[in-house]
């Protein structure tokens, strides 16, 4: 059960869901914020962008938005839950391309503190086709995550164990986004 | 220099406004959360609000949030910027109400990991007169630090020595707010 009196059936809406219907007024610049960097257009797939978010959520150990994240990943990636499973597991033999291994690195510097970002990071990055928007919003969709991540876990919500829920919001994820699908 | 080349002189727009003109879609997200927890009507003020933003953006030593957030809580307390360095030098021993000092350790803890925020420290905010909402946001603007630090120092920004520079953006903060005065 969460720290605080959500007034609503955790089970119907765990995690975040429940926070964004207790607090409307920062769930909507939180939504907005996901949509941006996770469904707009842009260069870095969303089913890449997802993936970072959700390698980030593994890293700092929230299993709601990891297991969340995984799916939304899995759900718009060819290569589905088993490559999210294998960037989970051992980035360094993962078979992604060495440009999402380069930002995937910048995103793990993220996820223990800003100033973990070197140079020779953001070079390699670079050096695999990366650009700078592209840098930008992996760096960023880090930080989000080290925010939703103490969100979700610092109020003590329920992260369920089955599986199908997470795919269920996936499905609303990837046809209607984050602001709709609330 | 930024780790990115964000096209503008970085001593004028320093921190986060370079990367606010940068990339202004996820820019209007991020001021308005800023805006929804730092500044709407709220039981806590917005001194003590901006207080939680400067404090662990102290624990996460992004100097850049640091003292920008430190001008706007020391512009907006009776007891200006005496009280914010002493609530940062030792929270223990701070002159603050002891409200504030439960809801502060909540915020320590979310610094570290959203799991280390425990039933007692959110049960100590409660016997101090911390309502729910009051708890959630503290909650949200430890995270929402946790990623704008990150986000700063990931991307190598410049954060200037000069104080003036933070105490003019507190004069604009103050006066408009974070959505009117980028």
């Amino acid at each position: 059960m969460a720290h605080i009196d959500l007034g609503l059936d955790e089970t119907k809406l765990p995690g975040i869901s429940g926070l964004m219907r207790f607090r409307p007024e920062t769930a909507e610049p939180l939504n907005a914020l996901a949509e941006a960097l996770l469904r707009a257009p842009n260069s870095l797939p969303a089913g890449e962008r997802e993936l970072i978010a959700a390698y980030v959520s593994g890293l700092n150990e929230c299993r709601f938005c990891r297991d969340s994240h995984s799916a939304f990943a899995a759900a718009q990636l060819d290569e589905g839950m088993t490559l999210v499973q294998q960037v989970r597991a051992d980035l360094d033999t993962a078979p992604v391309s060495e440009k999402l291994r380069a930002l995937l690195r910048i995103a793990g510097a993220v996820q223990e503190s800003g100033r973990k970002v070197t140079t020779e990071l953001v070079a390699a990055a670079r050096a695999q086709g990366a650009t700078d928007v592209e840098i930008h919003d992996t760096v960023l969709i880090a930080a989000a995550f080290c925010m939703f991540n103490r969100y979700v876990d610092g109020l003590g919500t329920l992260a369920p164990d089955d599986p199908s829920g997470y795919a269920a919001s996936a499905r609303r994820i990837v046809e209607r986004g984050y602001i709709d699908s609330v």
